[in-house]
């Protein structure tokens, strides 16, 4: 398990925050730390190539540009208000997946709210063996492992906790100043849009016993400050982010350091109060109900009104024939 | 992945199987190989090593004793009769968990039917993470691989195929020859028992997205030969070995083929039949059936009368109040 262990760096880059008003002079970090003013100006080397933005004067000494902030654990840690989910983290320039590395993390042990976060996946994993665009530097993939002391035939009702808690962070994020605020949409099973159009992915995988979980882990993909050359070809219709709908480039530290906490809001509700509190917030942000809707399944489509979601987490189906159908799996189209 | 490559051993391990009614001269089997009667007799020795019991005379050459085969991979591999469990098997001498061991086979891809079997088992692995008594050179541990297409909410029922298939195989080698036939009996959900001991525990793992399986491993323990002084203190009184009931030594090759043979043709009567022959199949197999007993839950202990299980597996218990309670976990005690 990676430890975050406060070095050096850590230190001067809560000192240059504090101060990032002014210039801090490399003498006052130099006595602060007991060190040459050179040693001073390596770690600040070291600092700069972890992505933080310092302007240097040699007259004047050090200033951090706190409206550039990098994507760091260290970012993401300080001010994070969770009790547990991202409390630990284990952070990746690059990674193949990050349910991959979470599953592995949690099969050694890893406790409930450990997190994995990478800035690039070179091989994002979607819903059934499907693709994730995974690009780097703009958008959020992180993986959290959860211990739920439930039966696994409960755990499908975790995406549509997780997609309450998606739902809710990108609504705080999108208001563009101009009176329109594009609302976020669940779409049955696992995604998120923003007018039509994919905007975030949930993959929750399970590793259990017959009548015990021993770990589910939950993989959030966010499209945050994705442009829309960055899609691949054709990508860019059913697909958008949160920067393309919003209008404003959005800090991914800000975003994922409240969607952990409404991670957490959620599952505890879940936990104590059951599905239903979880069901009616995940209704409200289902803008398909009362809409016809067509459902493919292996071997077999199925077409009616979409009604909502069972006390399972099941999708609710209207057949012409009056009769409702159980949906537990299978694409939605509108 | 393992392959079972064929080698000089092998070759000469079953032209002595086929003349085990008489001696094979050295001479004939250098003169098969185009080795030299030195190569042989170093062969034979290694064959040895592998658990053969093979007389050598100078005179009259090699004989192997057919009554004294070793529980190996070639042994079980010969005369397997199925079409894919059990056709690629990693065997272990000593192994941590055969559990374990497969599922890690299968998250690199191992494919369906594939097998682990191990001779001991260090750290034996039961339901809920208790242990399970391993002990070297008389039982059976295997675990196997499978990736049915059905929905992870249907996964429990697999550990009551395997639980027919197992006491299936059980009653075929349950005959001491004096008439008394002692009978397998289910215990829900896990458990086969004979007189009331248990006599082996099928450990049922599963990786699982929302509404797709990975793969599921089902883990198969059977005390086969294990004498009374082989269990740990107290242990003695709630379980049994087969020879300790029928009186037999048995051996694991036969038993462990045709627990092969029995698991593949429950496993695809299920895919193709649904759960409906296999409930039937259990149910006949249940003799606490009418019976009075307790569950044990986390937190409450029910009591009521066992009247068999549902179309999910579910086990049904008749309260006094009349009312039947469905049962997804829990201990099972009469």
């Amino acid at each position: 398990m990676k430890v975050n262990k406060i070095s050096i760096e850590e230190e001067i880059i809560r000192l240059l925050k504090k101060e990032s008003h002014s210039f801090l002079s490399g003498q006052a970090l130099s006595k602060t730390f007991g060190l040459s003013r050179t040693a001073i100006w390596k770690y600040i080397n070291s600092i700069k190539e972890m992505g933080y933005s310092i302007a240097a004067s040699p007259a004047k000494g050090y200033r951090l540009n706190l409206q550039n902030l990098p994507f760091t654990v260290l970012e993401i840690s300080s001010n994070l208000k969770t009790a547990f989910i991202g409390k630990n983290i284990s952070f990746y320039k690059e990674i193949d997946s990050t349910n991959e590395a979470a599953r592995e993390f949690a099969s050694k042990g890893a406790a409930e709210g450990f997190a994995v976060v990478a800035d690039f996946q070179k091989k994002g994993k979607g819903r059934l063996g499907r693709r994730w665009e995974s690009p780097a530097g703009v958008n959020i993939y992180t993986s959290i492992v959860l211990r739920p002391n439930i039966m696994p035939v409960f755990a499908p009702q975790l995406t549509l906790v997780a997609a309450v808690a998606v739902a809710e962070t990108i609504a705080r994020f999108l208001n563009n100043g101009s009176g329109y605020k594009p609302e976020p949409a669940v779409k049955w099973p696992n995604d998120i849009l923003i007018n039509s159009k994919k905007v975030a992915g949930i993959l929750t995988e399970m590793n259990s016993e017959m009548d015990r979980i021993n770990f589910v882990v939950i993989g959030v993909g966010v499209n945050v400050n994705m442009t829309k050359e960055m899609f691949s070809e054709g990508l860019e219709f059913i697909a958008t982010s949160l920067k393309q709908e919003g209008g404003k480039e959005i800090s991914r530290t800000a975003f994922i350091q409240l969607l952990y906490l409404n991670m957490e809001k959620w599952y505890a509700q879940y936990l104590k109060g059951g599905f239903e509190p979880v069901r009616k917030a995940w209704t409200s942000f289902f803008h398909m109900a009362g809409k016809t809707v067509k459902v493919q399944q292996t071997g077999k489509i199925m077409q009616g009104i979409a009604v909502g979601i069972d006390n399972d987490g099941a999708l609710l189906l209207r057949e012409k024939s009056g009769n409702i159908a159980r949906i537990l799996s299978g694409d939605v189209e509108m």
